[in-house]
């Protein structure tokens, strides 16, 4: 069985304590510890836990299934939905704690680091991207209504997103996702 | 003319550090140094660098003036509009970074302090709280259709707010406040 390389070990390492504690809370010896590889090891394979976070945020991204908004084979306001109960799911699956990465390096660390900055909104940017085509692709097939503007629309659908999050983990309960879920299915896509 | 007590310089300093570079980044000592008082003093007014927070953010709650919601002399959504816009500006003002202090705190250390998130928590519930009276206001007055639900759909509107903010800061552009806006008072609330 093929072993990850050192490398790998400390970037889902790093994934694993940014996502749980924060770029600040989390430091580079809490993360070699936890890859279980020495602390002088690290700057072999990065110039900085900024250039780490920026790699780790790859992996989130790649681990949240992101790019299947664009998978044609689900109606599109059911793909859109699904998506965002994955992601539910997954927050519940740690007890309404963590939240997503994205927005966690948005809130503690965009105002800091141009290259992490640089990085959440890119993220951010590609994320309307694909949940404004999903939206116009609903608008053609006749399920949405022609008045909303996909993009604005989408912008605000991730803004509700983000912040549904925080409300969620400040009560640890999941009656901000059913407002989202309500609102935005029941209300502003209906 | 009166000086501000040494506990309130602390206040101020510690609500100012903690807005621009977040609960972990801002050290005591940076606190105590931005205040002009010895670090020595801090521990004679305060048990932990979180009980100072949780004052910070009372005192940042307050200078947001979210309470001026229940006002009733103006109509309840120009209200509700007023309000967002007040607080745009004050992002504005500081080039789209340092976002909303409650929702900082919930993104960054609600997870790891009870105590904090207890106080983020109560911030929002009585956000969500005083959005809600503005909402049946609204629908009491004929201004709002009775099919939404007040309080779900003032979590709603609170978590795009807070979302917004995190889609502000990663472009340092009002985009996000843009589509806020639009979709909000354009089309959910409409």
């Amino acid at each position: 069985m093929a072993r990850h390389s050192l490398r790998e070990e400390i970037v889902d390492a790093a994934l694993e304590q940014f996502h749980a504690y924060g770029f600040n809370a989390a430091g580079v010896k809490d993360i070699t510890d936890s890859a279980g590889v020495p602390k002088g090891s690290f700057y072999n394979h990065f110039d900085s836990k900024e250039a780490l976070a920026v790699v780790a945020l790859e992996r989130y991204w790649e681990s949240r299934g992101i790019e299947d908004l664009a998978d044609r084979s689900v109606a599109p306001l059911a793909r859109l939905r699904g998506h965002f109960e994955l992601l539910r799911a997954k927050m519940e699956g740690h007890e309404f704690t963590r939240g997503c990465l994205i927005g966690n390096f948005g809130a503690e660390v965009a105002d800091h680091s141009d290259v992490l900055r640089a990085a959440v909104g890119q993220s951010l940017a590609r994320w309307v991207e694909l949940i404004t085509e999903v939206l116009a692709e609903a608008q053609q097939a006749g399920s949405l209504r022609s008045g909303l503007d996909p993009q604005a629309t989408a912008r605000f659908v991730l803004s509700a997103w983000e912040g549904t999050l925080i409300l969620a983990r400040a009560d640890r309960s999941g009656a901000a996702f059913d407002s989202f879920f309500d609102l935005v299915f029941g209300t502003l896509l209906a």
